[in-house]
């Protein structure tokens, strides 16, 4: 088993790479970090190219994983080097950006939310592990979506970008098959035509738009929806954080 | 008008020391940042001791506060060096805490959010956001919850805090007070014996206890609740975020 000390080492430089959008899209990779998404990886058997793992890591969880993958094991000083977070818990997995990331499977059939240019990766994250308890089929990252390659936004999604399919798409696309296909396509504008949430039905196949945090949904976008919800509430409407109101909207339309 | 130009002066020591605990509690006072947060806190009457600014800021935004509080002109390089954030706004308001915030003047009364041990300020702040945006009436930090002071908490309520009441109290008291009034309190544990949402009638007097994000109410409150609601869900429960989880529960019973 290989193992690494410093932090100048060929391989510690090519990793550390992946943490920018640049190095993923060079080498075709990404980086995983913590225990919990790696062993999430694992079981939803990811294309990981290598584990990058502490000697004590190794000793703890390595059955779960030296046999199946090239391992590396470097120091605490290495882990941390690599790491995106203050206290790396000392495992990482390198992971291929397989093309089927790219195009879904369930290509605009069920339920899917569409991302329009969120920003923050604690709301991206928040949505996809909705998405994934609401049972929906997956989540469409639209242009100016953070990327779900991100280390942060990999974090927030807790191993849920595992169990509902990610697509990284032009939103445009998506909304013309479903209409295409003759299925519903909500936006969360409150606009005047806006409906309340409570007139819309539950449903198995629709899209869902959520838009960027302070603009809302882009326009070519808002013209295509079919409807627009509203959630209809006692208090100050503009304090609804855009998760909780994705949340509040996919729980309703799975019902 | 006086004006501060150095870190090291006697005043600018004391505004740092309230990003602290300690500080706030033997000043009696927290520290407001950036300028939509001092703006709510104007308009919600709040006692405002002194308001910070930078020359750029008085000039653009004086005429709102100028006349009418004590006012601190300070450098670019002060007001980065008072700030919580990395990139500031250049303005600042010295709060009183007044003991008003720590009782709750419709003590037990219409619907409040209690929050037991919560600690990420993003989850505090979108769950009193939700709060607003729901109509209820307030929301208890209990132990163990971050302060509401805390500049992170403070800054991710965006505002909400001077639209509902805020109390930092005994939970245990708060819901032995609802029983008294043979009102509703409702937990949120899944357990055998919790009840699905739509099962439970809106209504406009309950309390709602959100637990710990990892784990879960503490035992004593979770004995004390009438009911545990579950949200019905066709997915991967445990992906809920608990300020969705609460946000989605909140709609529910304001309907």
């Amino acid at each position: 088993m290989e193992k690494i000390t410093s932090n100048q080492n060929r391989r510690v430089k090519a990793w550390t790479k992946l943490k920018t959008k640049h190095g993923r899209d060079n080498a075709n990779q990404y980086l995983l970090e913590g225990w919990h998404l790696v062993s999430e990886a694992i079981k939803a058997e990811q294309p990981i190219v290598t584990i990058i793992t502490t000697q004590a890591r190794l000793n703890a969880d390595g059955a779960a994983f030296a046999d199946q993958y090239e391992c590396v094991v470097v120091t605490d000083e290495v882990a941390k080097h690599i790491a995106d977070t203050k206290t790396p818990q000392g495992i990482f997995a390198v992971v291929t950006i397989s093309a089927s990331d790219q195009v879904a499977a369930n290509y605009a059939r069920g339920g899917w939310l569409l991302l329009d240019q969120i920003q923050d990766p604690g709301n991206i994250g928040t949505m996809v592990r909705t998405a994934d308890a609401m049972g929906l089929q997956g989540v469409v990252f639209g242009a100016g979506t953070a990327s779900q390659y991100a280390p942060k936004v990999s974090r927030a999604m807790q191993g849920s970008q595992f169990h509902v399919q990610i697509a990284e798409a032009d939103l445009v696309e998506w909304v013309n098959e479903y209409h295409e296909q003759g299925l519903p396509v909500y936006g969360t504008e409150l606009n005047p035509n806006a409906v309340a949430l409570n007139t819309v039905n539950a449903q198995p196949n629709f899209a869902l738009i959520m838009g960027n945090e302070g603009n809302g949904m882009q326009s070519a976008l808002l013209a295509m929806t079919d409807d627009n919800i509203f959630i209809p509430m006692k208090g100050n409407a503009e304090s609804l954080n855009v998760a909780v109101a994705a949340g509040i909207v996919m729980f309703h339309l799975q019902k």
